[in-house]
């Protein structure tokens, strides 16, 4: 079952075409999987400050399949693909009611603040995620 | 040759960890896409107020190799590795000093902002993007 | 009685300081402000697109009085202290638990998209506002 | 003498009527104020992490007079008001061409990032910013 939160599309997250701006959508995305995290009780404050961990991106690929406009909900559907020793594999899949405007697979990585190399994911945050694991179908 | 441009990263670009919000480096490719343009002499704001063009981005495809930090200067390098009837792929290369740190492959489409279906570059433009045309190595 | 919305101070607001980074906070006053329209009915969607109205701020008197950290939840408190022919003057107070931490006056008015001149406050608006109206006491 | 800077504004800079966001502008504004110390030599880098100093605003003052468009050259020109023992005032107009767009007084404290308390100048940043000290006429 994916972790599934909605947005609206604010005046602020759309260009002068009238459409949301591309970047603002990654913003959106960093509020939600802050948001998934917060969700299992792990804030990314506390991952951050208190245990001293980083969730660097290490890469993404984005299908823009159709333009939202201002004033549409943006429906996020994270479906955890697979959760490694340090790594993690997102696809999140973004609707308006019946269509998908855009999806995205995003792998990040565990580090540790202080000297910048992969650490494993503590239990607590592998069991939380786990709530959300859902392997693709083979491809 | 790639078109090339570089942009300090800013203070506002900075997240808490003192590294870049990914965000911003998307909002910095805008920026330099548009620059890409004017190099040849056709400014965005003609394209969208006068001859009712739009480019969106179908596609984005982006790897983080190395964080940058504040203060760093970003050179963009962009290649254009295909010109389709009305598609465009691009390819850049973002380096800091000797360092790769994020690289990007877009597929852009012109479109109509009257009727919102591709339409094929006009002549100046195709022109203009061919300077910077350079296609990749068999893969 | 002012409206009242409470936002969290997400990460991407934040900057390297781990502070709140203050354009962030105007990003979101705009949503904010936005919020209180819709709390009666109506959209800056249907102001912009259908009534072909807009809002532009003419002043911003802002005092920061306290830093907000990632994390902390700010309560917007937005006090209607005047409403104009077509101009609109809004105090608003940003609290996290009993601390102020900004405050800012504003005026706005309504423009016609149309000739970019003001424009008298339609009376659904005029009504809708007026639910938060408080005139400050002598200055 | 201001400290003075042209920008263009960018198609990421500007709402879906066609002017610039105002948020967008404080953050150009922001760059425009680290653009001012680096131009005597002093980045903000070295004063937050080798001098463990900050400089957090504690007033802002905007007036819009004139929307900016899309492509609009925008001229900051910083006037340095007042440097105090640990305060700084500001007055920035930005104009394109002969028109102003916009001004700001904006008050600047200089702190310490380890007790957030104020701090005095250093020598050479108030040798810095004297280069644009320039009075208000008597108000």
């Amino acid at each position: 079952m994916p972790f599934t939160i909605s947005k609206p599309l604010r005046f602020g997250d759309c260009d002068l075409t009238g459409i949301a701006y591309h970047p603002a959508y990654l913003s959106m995305l960093v509020d939600v999987n802050e948001a998934m995290f917060a969700s299992f009780g792990v804030t990314w404050k506390e991952i951050m400050f208190e245990r001293k961990l980083g969730l660097p991106t290490l890469s993404m690929n984005i299908l823009f399949t159709k333009p939202a406009m201002y004033g549409d909900v943006l429906t996020f559907n994270v479906h955890v693909r697979a959760i490694g020793r340090s790594s993690l594999d997102l696809e999140t899949v973004v609707t308006v009611g019946p269509d998908v405007i855009w999806t995205i697979r995003q792998k990040i990585v565990l580090t540790s603040l202080e000297n910048h190399k992969s650490t494993p994911w503590p239990d607590d945050i592998r069991a939380g995620l786990s709530r959300y694991l859902e392997p693709a179908l083979a491809e």
